[in-house]
């Protein structure tokens, strides 16, 4: 049926432009949006706290395309590779758009023979899901991703990461979260001593990673009826995926008669141990939780992984409640450059992603909730006229005043009214305007009036860029 | 040839495929680069003396997906139509990659029903263009727009984009440059008064805009040639494009018999004169030259078009010339917001495009020749250890930092060498060290050395933060 559509669609598309040029819908592609200068102004306020806190680590910053070369993405993404954007073949390379910006990373360091960095990466990219807009999924959509990559000491950096979720859901104020982590080792080892055959560990893994969307029954019958695993199997899963908790959680599947006697998950919880460890002493335990249920969807995680939710607060807002979910992710992936390295020569890498659209659906609503009014611009002062035919002196005190550096703005109009130009700076939140005059100009002088108090003084044309400086110096 | 060459690579990339995973080619596609830390750098530099002009100029910003319907794109480029990226068909809307920001600001505004705005737009296009990566020519590349939308009075929004254009070029210290100025009204009435007929005006317009490249001799005889255009047409266009000059010239050009008798060549060089009086008010008309051989190649011009070129500096570097060209350009459409609207309701709009890359290119190039070390991070201070054993010493103490704002790494080693972390100060350009000791911890200080005079002093922990904000103030 899907496909029906797409035909009939793609037919009335081409009739559109048959009819005459205005026929064609006007619109952004599906699952895209356009970023007006509201939405902007949250966007960056958002980014500026992400990048001051991946620049407090530490963290350079680097770029790739926003293509890659097909080959590049094939067979990092598991089930999720119909997802990819292949561009069309016009001769040449065969491209799709990126679908993370982790494939790419490992990709400039091997190809850069990079062993050691610690980078962050703010970009687009592109999946053909099934966009969910009003709860910020898209098909395009920004991931800001920080990572370290090189051999340290156990969950050091591992540690780090937890921090930098932790550090920006708190400065952005999104209300209660909780981080859950678990370990792939600790999950492969739970599947191996329930029964699961090692063919079947990727599979099912993609079924545990559902728990958080929908409920066991539904996982269970996936796991017996479409992936053929025996229900005593997926029983004894069902036991172990429901416990959460802490160090004392640790510590008793580290006494677990199964589970230690199997060499990988020992490891995994050995380090998850370390881990709890570190981030008791950054004092950020908590809102962490070791959650045997969480799994993530991605092939290329090797070690601890985590995911960071957001927390339903009950009738904060009148409206109906927001569908949050999760905001942040990650983990370790220390086979991922090895796959693009002609020797398979590895670099182990640990890195966490914040999904930035969920959260801007947060600020969007929170900022639409408030009476707050967000500036758009950051102009300092309007450059007016009081009379007719003072288009020439406006231009030369702007001119003056961009080259000092301050932002001014005037309207286009040769002869516009002072009332039009006084209610632009109401609208736009512009705090000054200096008004030329006909005696102004005999007297040297400019007529600074602030918007807020209405009151106005005579500046002469020679301090008039300190005056603004000084009076805009708060903003 | 070039079809045949894209099958065999075509071939050769699946046979790589089949032969293993290790086989690929490792590289960006085609026309592509990364951009690592250091490029990073000095991409953020020129981003930021390009935002802050647009900022001072009072505009707004926006953000558009990267592609689009691809009947959105449909019929706005010309002969340039071919280079477009398409999306591969995989059901659902046909998309193309943006060729340009200027189309998707124009949907924009027709799909938000905006009459009055003026924005900006950093982002990246995409063009399947022969790239020239030494000379800066991508087929991934950054523009930097500012336009101006609405009903204004004759050029005061055209005056302001070339003042903005001025400002930036200078701000970025590039070197000697020119902007040149034409009117498409004023080559419309040229071509008209030579004898071209109308239905060759857009053509042999295509043909004008290759003079920058090709001397005037190659560029005759397409229009002769190919283009069917006689040669006396011809003759008297190229005596008309060799002029070049300012009020003088538009003066002169007023009173040419022709072209005085031909009406859109006189609102056009009507409208040049008064642009030239603005920009005489700005101070910036000797970077300002009306030249009548600035064609621009897009079709959706309708009025002043301009275009920045950096000048050959002779023999200030001793490596071989840098091919320096165009790095900004723009000018009028009036009628493309008309094309996506229903009704055609026009919202004129003049705008400019800053082409940033080959300035990346220029930017770069003197980095290199100059002793200047760029830093790549912001770090402030390394936490570091002198004894071993203090790992989660370590870990306690940058976490305070962190907490309280301060920008700090740590090795990510259970007990590095203290000359280890002091050389990764020196390479990474790190300030401070706080060295935290048995001696130290017993105390309540921490010992903070001065990476560049290498003094070192007992500081309390509880004044550490203020003494690191203090001493790094000046960074």
């Amino acid at each position: 049926i899907a496909k029906e559509v797409a035909k009939l669609l793609e037919m009335k598309a081409q009739l559109g432009t048959d009819e005459g040029k205005h026929k064609f819908v006007l619109k952004t592609p599906k699952g895209t949006r356009d970023f007006g200068p509201k939405e902007m102004a949250i966007r960056e306020r958002a980014f500026k706290a992400i990048i001051s806190c991946f620049k407090r680590h530490g963290a350079e910053v680097i770029d790739t395309p926003v293509f890659e070369l097909k080959e590049t993405l094939t067979g990092k993404y598991g089930e999720d590779s119909k997802l990819i954007y292949d561009l069309k073949d016009q001769g040449g390379e065969l491209l799709s758009l990126r679908y993370d910006l982790t494939v790419p990373f490992a990709r400039y360091l091997a190809m850069n023979k990079i062993t050691n960095i610690k980078r962050y990466h703010i970009a687009k990219v592109y999946r053909r899901d099934n966009p969910a807009m009003t709860r910020g999924r898209y098909r395009e959509f920004y991931q800001c991703d920080f990572d370290i990559a090189g051999q340290f000491d156990p969950m050091i950096p591992d540690a780090e990461c937890l921090k930098i979720v932790h550090e920006i859901l708190s400065d952005l104020q999104l209300g209660d979260f909780v981080i859950k982590v678990n370990d792939r080792r600790i999950l492969d080892g739970m599947f191996a001593v329930c029964g699961v055959p090692d063919s079947k560990f990727r599979t099912i893994c993609s079924s545990v990673d559902k728990l958080d969307k929908v409920p066991w029954e539904e996982v269970r019958s996936e796991m017996v009826g479409e992936k053929g695993l025996s229900p005593e199997a997926a029983d004894r899963i069902g036991e172990y995926v429901q416990l959460h908790g802490g160090l004392d959680l640790i510590e008793q599947l580290l006494q677990d008669p199964q589970l230690s006697q199997n060499k990988v998950a020992k490891e995994g919880l050995g380090d998850m141990k370390l881990l709890f460890e570190y981030l008791t002493l950054f004092g950020i335990t908590g809102k962490i939780s070791f959650d045997l249920s969480l799994a993530r969807g991605l092939d290329y995680y090797t070690g601890v992984i985590f995911e960071a939710v957001l927390l339903q607060q009950d009738h904060e807002h009148l409206e109906e409640p927001l569908s949050v979910g999760s905001v942040a992710g990650g983990g370790r992936y220390d086979g991922l450059v090895g796959m693009f390295d002609a020797k398979g020569r590895k670099v182990p890498c640990v890195g966490v992603s914040i999904g930035i659209e969920r959260i801007f659906s947060i600020l969007e609503q929170r900022l639409e909730a408030s009476e707050e009014k967000i500036r758009t611009t950051e102009t300092q002062v309007l450059v007016a006229s009081a009379q007719k035919k003072l288009l020439e002196e406006r231009l030369r005190l702007i001119s003056e005043l961009w080259d000092a550096g301050i932002k001014a703005e005037m309207l286009y109009k040769k002869n516009p009214k002072l009332l039009n130009q006084l209610q632009y700076c109401e609208e736009t939140g512009i705090p000054l305007v200096a008004i030329v005059g006909e005696q102004e100009l005999k007297d040297g002088v400019v007529k600074l009036r602030i918007v807020a108090t209405r009151e106005e003084v005579n500046v002469r044309r020679e301090s008039l860029v300190e005056e603004i400086r000084i009076r805009t110096s708060q903003c």
